[in-house]
């Protein structure tokens, strides 16, 4: 399961020089065929609303779904959302946050994550890439 | 009015060490047998969704009926609840804060509660006493 | 397109000490009617939830709309709101943001927006008048 | 066990707006038939000594009795008295902490509270309801 | 009234990527243009002088003359100022705070206003347009 | 009424570079004197017991009497002094805080007094002429 | 010397609440008779500007005058003010700082003032008795 | 002399996975048997009393006997304990602070001690040992 | 070239709980072979010595060579590595962040590393794994 | 053109153990020297009012004249002078600081420079050479 | 084993009045004597090179030998330092933390130890006895 | 002596638009004839060692000899090398502190010096004019 939150829907529209020329539409692509090459089968989301986002974790909480979250700006305030992630990591299943460019290179605000402290690994700053390193892991 | 934030439906499922072994279905029926007993008419809901608690908050508002809220991890960031529940406690409903655990005795994070310099009144640290205290004051 | 953020629906109900006697349904009327002096076409929509706010504000970002924005609450932590708001205005479309009383005035916490560094512009403390204000400037 | 820590010895002469008119001396006669009710022995007592009090919740350590404490002031920086308290949490006593008024709607100061870490549960804002709440927890 | 506070009399040829390219002479004739145009009697007075500032609005405040004021750097740390404004606004005279730049979007130490807070209002942005704004506003 | 804080009865003795030579008995001897000069009568108490010093406040409280309070290090974290001082000063009785050397130019915990927020008035950096103003104020 | 800073000179019209009811010009003539009754002579200067303020100080350090000084707003940010009064009272000569209300009484800005941690001495909160303590203990 | 402070009596039955089984009465037999072995008068006292370790630090200042002394929870905020120490050390009398467990390994509140700062030397985390350390120096 | 910060050397040996069980040893032989694997030619060093850190990346910088690191404490305070590894990002070579368990989660010093603000990406939390994938993603 | 801030016409008279025995005159005379000697026209202005400083530099701007100034206590507040500062160095002008001491050494809020963020470069603690060293970087 | 930091090697010749008059070669020599009298092969070692002090604690902890550390300025920010202590200390073998003067005592930096939180005890101010009383209590 | 800290042996070479285009070598080779030119005997050296540093400033201390030090990233972090440089600056040997860049111009981290403090002056943001200025000075 590959989530993500509020503004992705418009990447490659959205500040490109931060966030890439690719589209969701081609994220999304690129993600399926990939699940397909190293044999997981690969669904991905994108929702603006912090509810839904937690009620698909609660989903994979209760199916044991290991999740790939792009949290996106939740990343810094959403505890909701760090409830629902911790929920699945001190049960087991993994969670990992992703992000396209690197938080730490970015505005100050943005180098806090609520939800670093109770993922199960972080990965960031490799583009469309991040999301395919986290697949990889689930993979092996 | 009950009104429970993010996560709460799936309690007893969710880190039980913390949350206590009893489920949401449980918390809601002990708390609907409560309120026969000590004469109040009790509606209890749930939701993963801020907007869905503020509009909830709105028709307490509009009609005066005092509510116990259980803010969940809403209770660190949604000053969009703290917005709704002054709207209450200004005009005259009561808004009780309650917390199943005692966030005090949890992460640094969770010391910090946006909705308590508003809230008529807090109750944290009982398990789901900590409801039954509240509706008890409403009672009284 | 003038959008506003959660709690406003009950403008004149709520603490109408800060926030004024008029009702939003009267802000709605006198905002549309100044829309038609000043020439302008105004839309007036209002939501407690942060998810629909972001994708009325996207929709203004892919049809190149100007906003004028009371973000209420939000204006204190939505910074998937500002992502949003930045979206527009680093590609040359307008976003005002406006209050209707003066949050510098206010509790400590309102002195503080993660939305003004990525606004084209702040009005704040006009009742009324601000969103006029704002609307005024995007008319000239 | 009912403790109390200084200047509650003058409840209802002292800012009676925040603390309300009813004083010590019905305070004790209020929690005494109370405790009638519930079928509950209930000891209070009050000091403006910080010794004192570490020294009764060290009686009721070694005796294995519950304690109600209201620490007053000392609620803000009296590390001796969480020491104390926290020596009965951790040995099985209960130990809960109310206040009268409710401290995160006052004073800055106010807002931190060194003994809540320690203790079994919190209850604030509910005037003498705050204690009644407290021994009904007991009692049950 | 309009007051504007030290390197404003430098207009266009300061920082000009930040202020504009209009200089201090054509915001003084626009400004008086625009006062004629909406009915307002506009003065115009810029300073690098703190104390000139104060008095100015001691004028302003002994005559119950609405201000528009850029308080230029001032805004960051002139205490005197605020003091001078409060003076007017707890009297009932109006005092706007407007800026050419939005400061929020500026560096970390602009991002603070020790006037706003006793400020009738803020408008920050719109360049010129900021005290086009403020005095419409005050005609209104 | 002259109260004394901890460590003040060893004056003379403790470190006389900042608290000068003159012993606490000449100091009360002096303040007595001077008492009989300005035509006040001038009671001077001295403990290193903060609940003491809580209790004599009570007595004041209880008689209207105004008091001179030198809290010494208590100046600095009790609060339960500060909240004994505001009893007094919000029901109209004098609590004048006084310091013998300035703690503004010693280190800087120092530079921080919880009670002076609650006391009328605050006299420092006097010597034993600090009392002698505040009980002069006190008889004008 | 009695030296006064920024907007003293509109005293008894400015926030009365606060500041008192009796005017700057009550405040000379009160304060010079006080003088001549202690056998002191007594200049008193207002000014709304810091390096007319600086330049008296200088002028009080060359001639070796005690200075009494209410420096108003720029007790919290003028460190030119607090280099002044340093170079007096390392050389001996003695500056007091007095306030008419009691600034920890009031917003938090207040709390800090840069001159106090070089005065002489400091005495806040007793109205324009403030003054005459001063003065009173600059005659013995 | 060796002085310890809040709840040390209760050593042994208290928090034993922190600090350790012996009991506060082998404390004291295992210290006094000590101090004949390296041939050191030892006195040991215990306390909660905040007033009653300062005035045992006075007779041991004015009859210049070094000082062993466990602050407890004192350690933290009692900055009339600081004087105290400052009273003997200042004057050459040695106050060596011991803990029996390391603060730096435990809750941050317990990093800053007020003490430190004023002491002659700092030992912690040896048990018993820390005291029977302390005393050696002192023998030496 | 993958480089490793201080203590590496004793991977298993040191914190297994934290750090796992497998050894330095194997985890050169490890990333050796994964090296063949993907088609790369991986270099692997150790050094617990700052100095030498910042070497091995300016010879990587000399020749253009993507880099692999765990900076390991180095993390948390070396600007001299942040300043050589910023030489090599700005030139457009490659340095990958690396760590084996997730700092988020561990003490709160740990939520700061001066390098990720200028390093190309992060990957943290899957053990060996983190290496690997970085090691992946330079093959790409 | 030589600027210097507040206080600094008391040259040798002011604190000499921190600023030197040579007075202001010597200061003028020694420069105006070097001046002739390195083949620069040095102009030499002293002023204690902030304003007077930002006008020289405003003049300094229009004439591209560079400039050494030694801010003096404006240094750690006038952003006022900042801005002028920022006006010059961003149009090519430069404008050196220098201080007679090293801040560094000195009081906490000397540390803080809110000029040398937009100074060309800074030269502290070498006593009239400072200047000269700046100087002769001009000249050279 | 005893291990000391950067510049400790220059004892006796750097800021005696700091570190005492006793040298280096003095200290090694008296420890030595002393280790041989309590029955104790002690080594003692000295280093200006943090990776050399981490690589002699990573021998200790292979070799299994309790370490007293002098960290010197390393107490401040060697994290790697840290890491390495911790190293032992989690797998049983005692570090002692040593000081020669008492940092708490002296410059705000010294006050926080990043070495402290893991070791086994901290002894500091008692001269070259803090070395002597950290082997004693290792030959216990 | 010109002693020079980490990644400075790549001047020229490492990001150019911050520490210009002239390499180490020229830097050398400039210094070293400005030496011959003012009459100096200067020797230049660099490491990206601290221990290195160290020791080369306990040779000048020893010798009492005069440092220049640009201690690059050094300066924000290392105090050891502080302690070094204070050892010299507290026996009367200088020890300038240079910057090739300016640092209050550039990342929040590097507007703190830990060295400053100890130096005996800082000349920063000339560029190798800056070791010039320094050498001049040690020369005159």
């Amino acid at each position: 399961m590959v989530l993500n939150g509020p503004n992705l829907n418009l990447l490659g529209a959205r500040e490109p020089e931060i966030y890439g020329h690719s589209t969701y539409v081609e994220l999304v692509t690129n993600l399926t065929a990939f699940g397909v090459e190293i044999g997981l089968e690969v669904t991905i989301r994108q929702t603006n609303d912090e509810a839904e986002l937690i009620t698909w974790l609660q989903e994979c909480f209760t199916e044991k779904i290991d999740v790939v979250i792009n949290p996106a700006a939740f990343t810094h305030y959403s505890y909701g959302l760090r409830d629902a992630v911790a929920m699945l990591t001190t049960s087991g299943t993994k969670v990992i946050e992703v992000h396209i460019s690197n938080p730490s290179a970015r505005e100050e605000f943005r180098h806090n994550s609520v939800i670093s402290g109770v993922a199960s690994g972080v990965i960031a700053g490799f583009g469309v890439d991040s999301y395919k390193l986290a697949l990889r892991h689930l993979a092996s």
